[in-house]
């Protein structure tokens, strides 16, 4: 049985690497299964400890996660580190366990409208889909550590607007399925920093001591504050990929991701230490331009670098 | 005489767009001036009221800003709109006097070090100019505001670390040389929204009815999070420039200020009513993409666009 409590400890953040799955959503040429390997292997030796690595989805469909089995046990194999997959239907929760992983995220869409167009089920559909994911874990022999995200929890490219109040009944119930951390996906990146600062707030008191994660996109330039507000707010995970991989379907020519790199500064910056090397982190980065030479890199860090101490001075 | 309490009020946000002066410090190739004229016109029709329109230097130097005393008269005659100008000796603060601005500009840097390289002079120099501009301010017909700013307020790219104390000294000596708003400036962009609330908190208290100014450079892309933190520590003013244009002479390769279209964006979502409309804004950078066709424009809302109300379902 793999204990919540110390993959991602009370009183500490953790940062989730969520590139080698959501940074690959979309895109057309992704990184080997060697490439993946190395930036797994790499990232590790910077300190990160947390990837989400693929998901399984049919690999005609999705030919970028066939690997999802071999990077699992890339990750296993490393000490302390943390793998996680996302599954969305129950065959895929079979494949997930019958790997070994030590995370399985499922997903429901806070409105109705993008419930349906996006997964084609209701909420309440995809909320009982949630709790069989708990009972398949609950009779595994690992028992993974289920995390269930809600998906445009801060506005939603169909139905607009999203009331807070909704999010939380589907934060409880989520719960109540049985779930062991929640996601607040700001998927297509609507929300400002007092919107996520109050919603995880609430949903925080609500999961008592079970972590909230934020998962957010830099859509429209407000990723980093809300992770600084996530962050005041307790929020106890949050997501980033390297140089801010990945897109949006809901969102065309949005920009991905929060910036991990970037997301590693403000965390250290406000006294969140996060035991991640930025210019190891930033080294990465070579992996990614090699093996998707047309996909745009974001992040400042990379750019400006770290700031510099003072110049050591002619003697 | 101009009152601070009627150009930027308590108790509400006053946005600066600084791309005209800050943002073209650098460039090699710049607007005409007819062009400056109608994005100083545009942004107007979209609500922005304070502009800082150029600095009194050398023309042969910074032919960017020949045109100065022509936006100066732009900005002037549009009903509440307030110019801003840079002067950083006594030959450019009576030009800047002579030109009929309602507000003037001066800095001082934060570091010895900085003050000394990118001045040739010390603090208490750059202090004593402070001081002087105030009382040519008060023997003037108009006596504009003068704002004093302090560069390198939260890191140096030359001295490192910087002390909050020792700011906090210079903020109040600023005051009590008789300036009517102070600015706290990341010139380098070295700084987390941790140490820009503190240090504005600080400020904020010691400047008492006279507003702070956050001035903040997106250089690791913490720009928006640090503009968040700077509206919840009250500051009054904030700056920032259209497409986040213009760099740091300290900081090569660095994107420069906060982007306005965001910085809206940001401070509507905060609850923080700015008067400006974020599409129109947008469309102002057609000047820039036109003028300076190599300077790179950045900005999550002109990438992705207002977050949209629920589309209009088919009947």
């Amino acid at each position: 049985m793999i204990r919540v409590q110390d993959v991602y400890p009370e009183g500490r953040i953790s940062l989730r690497e969520v590139g080698l799955r959501d940074g690959l959503q979309l895109v057309k040429s992704f990184p080997s299964t060697a490439a993946k390997q190395r930036w797994i292997g790499e990232e590790y030796a910077a300190g990160v400890r947390h990837f989400e690595v693929g998901s399984f989805l049919p690999a005609k469909t999705f030919p970028q996660f066939a690997d999802v089995r071999e990077l699992v046990k890339a990750v296993t194999e490393l000490p302390s580190a943390h793998g996680i997959v996302l599954a969305l239907n129950e065959r895929g929760v079979n494949e997930a366990l019958a790997s070994g992983v030590a995370e399985i995220a499922s997903v429901v869409s806070a409105t109705e409208e993008h419930s349906h167009a996006n997964a084609n089920r209701s909420r309440e559909q995809a909320i009982a889909n949630i709790r069989r994911l708990c009972e398949l874990r609950d009779a595994s022999p690992h028992e993974p550590i289920v995390h269930a995200a809600i998906s445009m929890a801060l506005g939603c490219s169909i139905a607009g607007a999203v009331d807070p109040d909704e999010v939380l009944r589907l934060v409880e119930k989520c719960l109540a399925a049985g779930v062991d951390a929640v996601g607040i996906a700001d998927t297509v990146g609507y929300a400002g920093p007092k919107q996520v600062g109050d919603l995880t707030r609430a949903a925080v008191r609500l999961a008592g001591s079970k972590p909230i994660c934020v998962h957010l996109h830099d859509t429209r330039g407000m990723g980093i504050a809300n992770a600084s507000a996530a962050l005041d707010a307790g929020a106890r995970i949050l997501d980033g990929s390297l140089a801010g991989l990945g897109g949006c379907p809901f969102a065309p020519g949005a920009t991905g991701n929060v910036v991990f790199e970037d997301l590693v500064f403000l965390c250290e910056s406000k006294g969140f230490p996060t035991g991640i090397d930025i210019e190891k982190l930033i080294a990465v980065r070579a992996i990614l331009r090699a093996e998707m030479p047309n996909e745009p890199l974001y992040g400042g860090l990379a750019r400006a670098g770290l700031p510099r101490a003072p110049a050591a001075k002619a003697a």
